[in-house]
């Protein structure tokens, strides 16, 4: 496996690979792997020639307030796992290379990037965007792949591929969950036991509205009302958002008659876990 | 040569080129090609094996008080100038093609965008580098070359190709002048015979504030007294603005001591022309 820190050393290794013809593929992470990552690596390995993972905590989609500095990291284990996965390249970037003194150009995200995440964390999908470019000019992938607990992430890198005109195909890859449920995360780090063990009433909450929507509940303030009734049994849960929303365009419903998307925030201590799950009528 | 309308074609083509490990120059226009435009062709020619020229009018980089509907065209005369520059592909998409139904994902240019044309002309050079980005991802240029009229335009995509780490060289053509010192514009057409004699104090008041430099004069505002006095004689003139900046940062000075770009953009009539020098002591 071979390992870039240098954005231009990087980028030059990829037109290399482009000139020859050759595929990559792309995995960007935030690091402290988990097996969530790993599966994003499986999607993606079988369809390119080259198999990139990046690894940089982006500063620009924290706000001031949230938990860029106590963010895991864990470099060593994160280059075995990545060797196991069969990565090609493993792209290890620092803030300054990426950010140099003078850096003043952004990509902002439209209203696909107002509700949920965005409501609550002020700038962060423009700064997610920003860096999503910044990572595809430079690895050049001809193959992306994320996680889909980032529901809206992933829309909103969907329509800046499309609005933008990237060359390059985006995938999503399920979520991967503990045996119990919990929707695999690197800040489930963080949590205590106990926080770990009421953490449950994300997955859970999403199966019980499930099964509320197989038995026919289309209403759709019934369906959060039972959903914030569960989470909210929990004394240490604390809910950013419970919302269901259109799937495509994230926008309000009062009836499920098409897929939406139930999407879930919730905060445990200063540790805020999301989950969602994709309702169809 | 070939032309491409649909997007989608275009990007297929270049792909294709790339793949094959050619290279790709590009000049982006607006079309109503004059000889400034031929130049900017004559100097990505030898540079590359597939020189690619796009025409397009970008309705996000126009205001809504501003001249898109009477931006001058001249389709067929456009495409046999371009054959005569040796121009091998001609892009010339539409405006729904290029903003479909959706479009929520933009570039936002940072400070080198808020002085000069960025003040007059409010969210212009965010429509630039967002257009400029698109053609790029679509046509995939190893190299890309901008007219030195649009001075500030070209500082504001070339802190966009750094910022957003785009695999491209971008170059600046020289300012390609009538004979008696008018710089070539597409705008030019519009102008009446007063207005086009009267215009000409554009260029002769940038050689006149050359030569007071040349004689030593380096203070910001005397200089600029000038300049305004000289095009104000001209009773047709409209300053928007008269302005002497670092030419590397567009941030005020007092003082000619490093290179300076003095920059002109005056109405006449419903017709904006600018024009700049680079000023050294």
């Amino acid at each position: 496996m071979q390992r870039f820190t240098d954005p231009a050393a990087l980028q030059a290794w990829a037109q290399a690979v482009r000139a020859r013809g050759e595929t990559i593929g792309f995995v960007p992470t935030m690091g402290y792997l988990h097996d969530g990552h790993i599966s994003l690596m499986h999607i993606a390995r079988p369809q390119c020639d080259h198999l990139v993972v990046s690894i940089f905590v982006n500063p620009l989609q924290f706000g001031p307030d949230e938990d860029l500095d106590r963010y895991p990291r864990d470099e060593s284990g994160d280059q075995a796992r990545c060797v196991d996965a069969g990565v090609d390249v493993l792209f290890f970037p620092t803030p300054p290379t990426m950010y140099p003194d003078g850096f003043q150009t952004r990509v902002k995200a439209g209203p696909l990037a107002s509700p949920l995440c965005g409501a609550s964390r002020q700038g962060h999908f423009d700064g997610v965007v920003t860096v999503v470019l910044k990572l595809f000019n430079l690895v050049q992938p001809h193959v992306a792949v994320f996680g889909a607990k980032d529901y809206q992430q992933f829309q909103v890198i969907d329509a800046m591929v499309r609005d933008l005109n990237l060359p390059v195909v985006i995938q999503a890859g399920p979520i991967v969950r503990e045996p119990d449920g919990l929707a695999m995360s690197s800040r489930n780090a963080h949590l205590t036991d106990d926080q770990r063990q009421q953490a449950l009433c994300l997955s859970q909450g999403l199966n019980r509205c499930e099964a509320l929507v197989a038995d026919g509940e289309f209403d759709v303030a019934r369906i959060l009302a039972a959903a914030r009734a569960f989470v909210s049994q929990q004394p240490l849960a604390d809910i950013d958002y419970i919302e269901l929303l259109d799937a495509e365009h994230l926008t309000p419903i009062d009836w499920l008659q098409r897929p939406a998307v139930l999407a879930f925030a919730v905060r445990f201590g200063a540790t805020r876990l999301i989950d969602n799950r994709i309702l169809s009528p």
